[in-house]
């Protein structure tokens, strides 16, 4: 099955490209891509938004995750067109929004590395470090970038 | 015209090469060159420090994102030798040292990317994230981090 | 003499693996390895935890990115299977768990940096950036992540 197959079946729909700034959703050199930060964009145009552990629970900061994950994929696909050339995701790093004493960072970034692999198979398993920020663009929960590998 | 013409145009000079530890400015791996974490160095030899949002505003700290892209640009040009030789500026990654409730991250970050543009064109185009820290080596205000590819 | 051989005339022992969540330790994409951020894990299978400049004072936070250093050599061997393939360091990022007003994150990462100098030589001469979180996961004192190519 397509990756676009698999999204409708998980009833799931890449956001809209999204910008914060002076730089490109993704940069290809050679054959791997990397993606700008991505946040948690929101079917209504806004971002889930607050600090993690006070704001926002770790489901809650997990879901979001997952969105970093889906704007993340817009990003790529932009870049390469078709999603169905992604050979392994090859890093991912997690940004966590994180309240005082927030020590949960691997349980909120699983959002987006479950999505990954439910996506891309054993393509999809990446290496990764999750880590705890004092602040982040816009208050957003969480932020992730990627380095992807296409064939 | 050359980069170091553009420069020169601009009224702009590289700062002198600055590491804080067991480190190199920058290593190639193929055809990809990873920079070292640069700071705002200032023409005295100084840094420009504070928590960006408390001690210092988002103009001086855009500045500061300026001054540490000029620094990247003198660890690379030690690895590389020749600015001309730039391919893309593929990932440009931003660490703004924060004050509590600070989240313009991207504006601030804008003054690396903005200077990037103007000195390399299309070329100066990257992916990026910019992150809020805790803290940042010496309390610089803004430090900057790039993978290049060169041709 | 082999990198192994480095490690027993030092009295180091690489770690066993570890993994905090969803992903794999490292991937390969040509000739260069992203490897999962790794934190400071003790012989007793517990890790060095606390804020540096507060609960951790520099010289044990030194000792710990040292430790991060070890363990993101077990992740890099699972990948490879000989460290003696290590070519470059091509790039370490390190994060430093930090107490409000702590800004020797440089000094603290040299315990990783210093380390993959002793084991490889000029090939342990890496790029780098080391910031300050906020927080980390399980609140260790140090995370370390890197990008190494083989031959």
């Amino acid at each position: 099955m397509t990756v676009a197959g698999r999204l409708r079946e998980m009833g799931l729909e890449l956001p809209p490209p999204f910008s914060a700034g002076n730089y490109v959703s993704a940069v290809t050199a050679g054959d791997l891509v990397f993606v700008s930060g991505s946040g948690p964009q929101l079917p209504d145009g806004g971002f889930v938004t607050g600090k993690v552990g006070a704001d926002v629970d770790v489901d809650q900061a997990e879901e979001a995750a997952r969105l970093c994950a889906l704007a993340s994929l817009t990003a790529l696909q932009g870049e390469i067109g078709d999603l169905d050339r992604v050979g392994p995701i090859v890093k991912l790093l997690g940004f966590v929004n994180s309240a005082p004493g927030f020590n949960q960072q691997p349980a909120v970034i699983d959002g987006a590395s479950k999505l990954l692999i439910s996506l891309f198979g054993d393509r999809g398993r990446h290496a990764r470090s999750a880590v705890g920020m004092a602040e982040l663009p816009f208050n957003i929960a969480v932020e992730v970038e990627m380095v992807v590998q296409v064939a």
